[in-house]
């Protein structure tokens, strides 16, 4: 039983050297794979078009936070995506830092400082701005547990609506609830056949006039001609987004001139290659034993 | 005994409605003042000249959260500054919010946004970036909390050096040791003679190269041309700077276009009318029953 890792070669040397320290067997590209029975878990970003040619494979494990770029998986093969710790908490600090962006009007700072302006604007105290976070997984919560303690109203809303300590939830069916007492809107949603352009004229409608955009979740969730008019109609102050449809953005895009949206180039959250392996390990030992692998996707949802 | 407030007049109409409720005597503005014997706390940004019309004054009230800009007050005049919770941790979001912007690359990402470039650069751990603060008062002990929860270390620097817990303290004279292992900077320090001009050429010098400067002090302690001068060799990569030398920066000075400075007009904080009414309630109380007053300055320090 082995893994098979197909990535780039600086994190396949890491990859190598943290199996190897732990006496585990890894494979690194297919070309070196002298038998193709032993192959168990195969790491990628996305696997080759046949995978019958693995006859024992029993997962894939995406070498990313999401899955949304892997094709529907034979029924029998598990979809694991990578899970380190490194990476929730690194999309924590980029929702907090925008967040907080947002909330203290840096666009409007940034765009005066570009014609020297110097002038200041009300401070809206913490209390009376109410974040709404799409997506409830561990990272909406870690951003949920960090903006409550800095005093901000929190909600959240995710499939189940299941109650989040210190969090006012709200359940699939229940958007418009949370949408419209949203002063700032954070998406954090996996990328699914529901979410694909969820952020989009209607749900923009819903938002309390002057709402700000947070977007870490997948470009393809974000209709950016319908943000442009949100602007422009002034139901959206700001935008603040690492992702965006397409990515990279072109360099003539009119989102990277407009002031009132700032973007970073999906840096949300980059993997660290030694979490990524241990967490590969894990996998890896977990399906040895006949074990649900860590971070196991359930396909018929999509994360 | 009553309070005399010298302030615009939304402000006052404020403060106005806070000591009707709790049925304390307030005077708006010198004119109106019919006996200036009873006068005993003059709330005012600056006070006049001439305090010996108020024979039984007992304290000025700074009604911003410094005391810089008061003169030299008669020794019998206790000087007190305004205390509001709100003033705290908004200086506590600003350069929290500020130390992730240096930390994620921010003002890098916006320069590239002007030309329409997408890249990424490699995100360096929290554990790997070591911010080290200058003024470990109430607003400075909110910050290290903040970014040691978020995974920072965090070093401090006070007069006394007197320890705070999670952060590695030094005391007045060892300021080399903080700046060595400040990877951010931030100023968070009172204005006083021995704080004037302190973020020089000679104190960036000893910070690794390379570094993060977040100033939320005053403006007088920045050295503008040094700060140019360390950004142009490399030893600062960026700076994130509330407070500027002078107020308001000029439209046309060169901090306003350099991609390496951020800026914002003094806003970190804004004083709320009704916690600054609320606290000035308590200075007149407190007088009135002979205690030390809250936000009492010791005018030999001047902090």
């Amino acid at each position: 039983m082995t893994l098979l890792l197909s990535t780039m070669p600086e994190r396949a040397k890491i990859w190598q050297q943290v199996f190897a320290a732990e006496g585990e067997p890894i494979c690194i590209d297919s070309d070196a794979v002298a038998d193709p029975e032993k192959v168990t878990v195969l790491a990628c970003w996305q696997p080759p078009a046949d995978l019958s040619i693995y006859p024992n494979l029993r997962a894939v494990l995406s070498v990313g936070a999401g899955v949304d770029q892997m094709p529907r998986l034979p029924q029998h093969l598990m979809l694991c995506r990578s899970l380190a710790p490194g990476i929730e908490t690194q999309v924590r600090d980029w929702v907090v830092m925008a967040c907080l962006m947002a909330h203290r009007n840096i666009p409007t700072y940034l765009e005066q400082a570009s014609a020297g302006d110097w002038q200041a604007h009300p401070i809206v105290p913490n209390h009376a701005r109410r974040v709404g976070i799409l997506g409830m997984g561990r990272i909406g919560r870690l951003v949920a547990g960090e903006l409550t303690r800095l005093g901000f109203p929190v909600s959240g809303w995710s499939r189940s609506g299941r109650p989040v300590d210190g969090v006012t939830m709200f359940s699939q069916d229940q958007l418009g609830g949370l949408l419209e007492q949203s002063d700032i809107l954070v998406c954090l949603l996996p990328l699914t056949d529901e979410t694909r352009g969820l952020l989009n004229q209607t749900t923009f409608d819903q938002l309390p006039k002057g709402a700000h955009l947070v977007h870490a979740g997948r470009g393809a969730q974000l209709v950016m001609g319908d943000l442009r008019e949100a602007l422009d109609t002034g139901r959206l102050a700001s935008a603040i987004l690492d992702v965006t449809t397409p990515e990279p953005l072109p360099k003539e895009h009119w989102a990277w001139s407009d002031p009132r949206v700032l973007i970073t180039p999906h840096i949300a959250a980059q993997t660290d290659a030694v979490e990524g392996a241990r967490h590969a390990l894990e996998v890896l030992r977990a399906i040895r034993k006949d074990l649900p692998p860590p971070g196991m996707i359930d396909q018929a949802v999509g994360y």
